[in-house]
């Protein structure tokens, strides 16, 4: 594991912290391959239920690294066929969160910006301390949060994302509550344990609902509506022949516990 | 009628009241059926203009029958074949509803729990008593509600509806207001009263023009921007052409009541 | 230019207003018509980097043009091709808003109702003076919303959008900004000033990345995931490439303005 991300397992529940919080954990190259090394491991992972993403320091993460960008354009190509790999391996390490089986949660403080907004609102859940900033401003350095904006866009309502996009301005943490990019805030004493509560509460449940439940919900969602219950009411019926869920729809019949061990 | 179904008629408005309220009005095979059968009969009766859907007793509705579900288990596939049919018994309902000609207003009291809460956000609008709690709680036993989110993950944002799906917390009814899952909120006291007077107000309405703005309404949703449009500018040439359209815009233009007797 | 239609520029920034203050705005035939033309003529604009949409006189717009919908029933197959021609022309007013290569921002005051709330939610942004009210409210003459119901529910959450087309019932402009179809309120005497600020801002920024990420934005929203991470990410590593998005990041590095002049 790269010292770039940290990675602490805590019973069924991984954290991983973006640490390089001299560059507000900024996305280099280096960084994405980390993640996704640690998604690529989780994804296979049996005794992992949830996973926690965090940035080290005064930052969740402020997005890509613009020094290595810049640096790139030193190329025959100008930068342009590492422009092109760079947005497809920060678009992989998205998408590889959005099919990883555990549900992933981001602890956001500080700000969130750019490609770390982007990282925020692909996370299934999102906790904030109370203070923290959201914004997809590289319109203001000229470059458009084009493949921000996919998960952002996803999230809140459109007006309200375009309004960000091409005003480059911050949302306040309570804002960004309303709209429905953070479900959870907190003040910063009680964010690692208002993050940890939610984690175990989804860790209790059983891996393998979760795991179908996860993978079903983002399929669904990209159906047209008959397609969705067609897909969904085959995965119900599937999840019906859990053994364990037998053992849960029985224990809560006899008012028991589910001896799910 | 099934008794475990009520239907009554106040004018161009019919009731439906699941009738099961020792088991939480649970959506047993037979209830399933008791709906569908009164959904194709409303379909089809053009004095039916508005359709509420409430529950006897304590609650709305709690979604499946567990202990159906587990007495099927006794079966030789292990009860595979009759939850694949249960499902899409279920979702053909779900579908009836988004399909069916008249709007369809929940009334929702006491709680709204999985295929209960997915009955809440499938109908067209959602009337809450103040104190409702909403779960799509199936993650606690094992069984993820699949097939519920595809109506709920279609009403409110995707992280509100995740964090639901996988932590099976509640909501309250003030909550579900904020996300778009309700549209009015009233006390116990006024809630037949409250939902009488929205049913009533959409009933005045020219139930021809109800009709095809309904069904636009959800095949529009499912298109892209411009087919969305094509489609919908031939529905309103085509509503254009009604004879009480004419004369409810000619009874605009002079200042009078239409004439629409 | 019609005198339907007024154009003033003040820098980069184009206002049009409706002018047909006594129909309150009504969009008849040569009113779109007007619309459209300076739509086609700002599209190849370089001069102008946002565009104001506002309305003269008590309101922003009142919808389509009911009297000369109604006097067209006089032709020989009683107005049929003459509303399909309406409603297809009106459309492609919308999808010209969304697709113009500027921002549009509707200013709008009084009410915006039908085609005129359509025209607001189709807008990039809306700026609402805060007694603004907003209907969808065909239905109470017979006429359901049909084509204002595909830019409403795209903006706002289908239960409330249901509602307001069935009942045909206004919302106020603190409603119209919880739901996500207002970005800003004003108070009247300052309405002009929010815009122009929020137009400013906007203008403000590399006219170049505003036109591909407004582009993007609107391509994305109709695609899957991986679909709309894959052209994205084509746009982002092309939007590096731009000589003054270079200039834009090196200008961020070196703490210094860019010089985009």
């Amino acid at each position: 594991m790269s010292e770039l991300l940290l990675r602490s397992d805590t019973g069924a529940i991984a954290t991983l912290t973006l640490n390089r919080p001299d560059k507000l954990n900024a996305l280099s190259q280096a960084m994405l391959e980390a993640v996704q090394t640690q998604l690529d491991a989780l994804a296979a992972d049996p005794a992992i239920r949830v996973v926690i993403l965090k940035g080290a320091g005064k930052a969740f993460c402020a997005g890509h690294d613009l020094r290595e960008m810049t640096d790139a354009r030193q190329a025959e190509d100008a930068g342009k066929q590492y422009f092109i790999d760079l947005f497809a391996q920060c678009s992989r390490v998205m998408v590889s969160i959005t099919r990883l089986p555990q549900p992933v949660i981001a602890q956001v403080h500080g700000i969130a910006t750019a490609a770390g907004c982007q990282l925020a609102a692909t996370c299934d859940m999102t906790v904030a301390e109370e203070h923290t900033r959201f914004g997809v401003n590289g319109v203001n350095i000229g470059l458009f949060c084009s493949t921000p904006m996919v998960a952002l866009s996803r999230n809140i309502p459109r007006k309200m994302a375009f309004e960000m996009l091409t005003t480059g301005e911050f949302i306040d943490a309570q804002k960004a509550q309303e709209l429905g990019l953070v479900n959870r805030l907190a003040p910063a004493d009680d964010l690692d344990a208002a993050t940890l509560e939610l984690a175990q509460k989804v860790a209790s449940k059983l891996a393998a609902t979760v795991k179908v439940g996860k993978r079903a919900f983002y399929e669904q969602l990209e159906m047209g509506l008959e397609a969705a219950y067609a897909h969904t009411g085959t995965v119900m019926a599937e999840n019906m022949m859990f053994r364990d869920t037998a053992e849960g729809v029985s224990a809560f019949l006899e008012k028991r516990k589910p001896d799910w061990s």
